[in-house]
């Protein structure tokens, strides 16, 4: 086992992530608009970009916390996993502003006791995360620590006049969202606790939890298209968690939402582990995640024609709720015409331990309706 | 005491920092190249500037180490104090590419313990640090952690054409210094063994020493300057020591260096830390150290003219050496005319206690001399 000082770690094992990186050319239309002159394999004190015409250029950190990771403390995720994630992360909010990536900055910190390989793992995760998103890992900060430490910086750019904010949603604009949402959040009401409560789920349902930490996806084509498409009026990514998002919106917006209970896209394996849990699917499906998709608002005249444009790329998205006037509220409205506010559990709440307080969350709720 | 949840510190605590400061334009001439559009007030995913014209972006990270912020973890440095610190040692990349800042990120993780007042402490040095070196806090990452941990980026623009590296230095090219080195390092020898080692320093000395690390100055104007003036070939900051800036210089413009040891600026308060620890004040000057220093090449026909430029602005450097042939490598010169490696230990070798092993450095340094 090999443990390398800092100098040779930056050095020599990372040099090959960013061997030829520089003359990278990212373009937003057909033109090169950026080109990364010196990447990290220049060595220097920053990352050089030549910026060749006017462009919104969008940037933002992203921490990954540790105590939180709970899934890569009990073995379930790698090295390479938490590498992958940490990318994604800061992608995901260069994606709900409709931006292109042009790099992220790593901040790669870990204890004395983590060997050559296991380093190595972190940032082939990470670099692999750059590779699948388009982009590139354009160096940032590596050394010791008493622990794993991982954060990050994401730099996009879009066409001036194109970006996506979370405050332009008007009464009357539908609110979509790219995907279901719930499924990370699933995976950490599930595993932690297996062994204690006797759940078991199908392979197959294990495996898609696991996935969804493993293996994210930061929605940078939907953001891209959104941004191009004129048509949506507000944007955010779900990583705080399907309902906190919601919130988020209405508050940015000044609109109220009235969501549709069941439009909302569940998972399987968020029904799954609810049942589990005897809790209800859209309780959980709602409640703090950090999934990465992008909630968004059109203009209701605009919706058909942005379901065209995404499915011609092999893209989707669902129409799950529709905006109203600020004094409205939150609204879920149910089949029956009934109308409450949003199940779930908000991460502002969620200190440590998901399962209980969603479990928690059902009963007051049923409680209430008693 | 209060301890805010986390969506409260991020919703209003840190709101006050934030207020107007989108719309706020940056020139790196005398027109707004760069607008910041929506800042961390907006709270949307991202910061968004709009670049105006081409200019050449240049971004990096930083890292505060925490186990080697040891003047913080014996009392001696603030929560104030570490802010602060970690947006100048984020600048300092900047300001070594000779570019203008247009923003800095800022990671802020902290255990459950920490107040308000101390969190706000810790936002307080960032806000100040950035008012002071002109330029803004532009959101990041706030939330928990087991510890306090500080992390950012900084971005910073210049005019295409004129960004500084660490490559150009050609032989006959005078190498720089912005002022001494060594402070910090000092410091850090001094402080934590004062009471063990019985030493001690007269008040203004020890306040010297704390200063340096407490307001650390980014040497943005210096670069900036450099990177207009044309004559700068080569730049970097010496946040690792002056020996490892030499080296690391040497080895990016394949150059060596002749340094004359007699024109090497030492600060009184290194002298006096040297002398308590009966090693050369050379030797400790050039040691690892985190100072914010640039360390720079120009064309020798330039120096006098740049050094009138310098003048005119109220800032100043000193020529210490000349770029040679990359074979001679790297030699102090005496003005006995005798040639040695150069003295100082660099960060590579830097495990903890500094003050040791320039002792141990100094001891086997003679040893070779006898």
């Amino acid at each position: 086992m090999a443990f390398s000082d800092e100098p040779t770690r930056i050095g020599h094992l990372v040099q090959r992530y960013f061997l030829g990186q520089s003359g990278a050319q990212i373009a937003i239309e057909s033109l090169a608009d950026v080109v990364l002159t010196d990447g990290a394999d220049k060595g220097d004190d920053c990352t050089v970009f030549e910026i060749q015409r006017p462009v919104t250029l969008v940037a933002g950190s992203d921490y990954v916390r540790g105590p939180k990771f709970i899934l890569y403390e009990i073995g379930l995720l790698s090295n390479y996993d938490i590498g992958y994630y940490v990318v994604v992360a800061n992608l995901s909010d260069i994606a709900a502003m409709g931006a292109t990536p042009i790099g992220v900055l790593t901040v790669v910190r870990y204890p004395g006791d983590l060997t050559d390989n296991s380093f190595n793992e972190i940032m082939d995760g990470i670099h692999q995360a750059c590779t699948d998103h388009g982009t590139l890992n354009i160096g940032g900060d590596i050394g010791n620590a008493e622990r794993i430490i991982l954060s990050g910086s994401a730099l996009g750019v879009c066409r001036p006049g194109t970006v996506l904010r979370r405050s332009g949603a008007r009464p009357g604009d539908v609110l979509c969202v790219t995907g279901p949402c719930g499924l990370l959040g699933a995976a950490v009401a599930y595993f932690p606790k297996r062994e204690t409560n006797g759940w078991s789920l199908v392979e197959a349902t294990e495996t898609a939890l696991l996935q969804s930490w493993r293996r994210p996806r930061a929605r940078i084509a939907e953001g891209r298209l959104l941004a191009e498409s004129g048509s949506c009026t507000a944007c955010q990514d779900t990583s705080d968690g399907l309902k906190a998002t919601i919130a988020q919106l209405s508050t940015a917006s000044h609109v109220g939402f009235d969501i549709y209970a069941q439009e909302v896209p569940i998972d399987p394996a968020v029904r799954a582990v609810a049942d589990l849990m005897q809790v209800d699917a859209l309780t959980l499906a709602m409640s703090a995640s950090s999934d990465f998709q992008l909630a968004f608002t059109l203009a209701p005249e605009r919706v058909e024609a942005c379901a065209r444009e995404f499915r011609a790329r092999g893209l989707s998205f669902v129409p799950i709720g529709v905006a109203t006037e600020h004094e409205q509220g939150v609204r879920l409205l149910t089949q029956d015409g009934s109308a409450s506010s949003l199940p779930g559990v908000e991460w502002r709440h969620q200190s440590g331990d998901i399962s209980t307080l969603v479990m928690a969350e059902q009963t007051r709720a049923e409680g209430h309706s008693r």
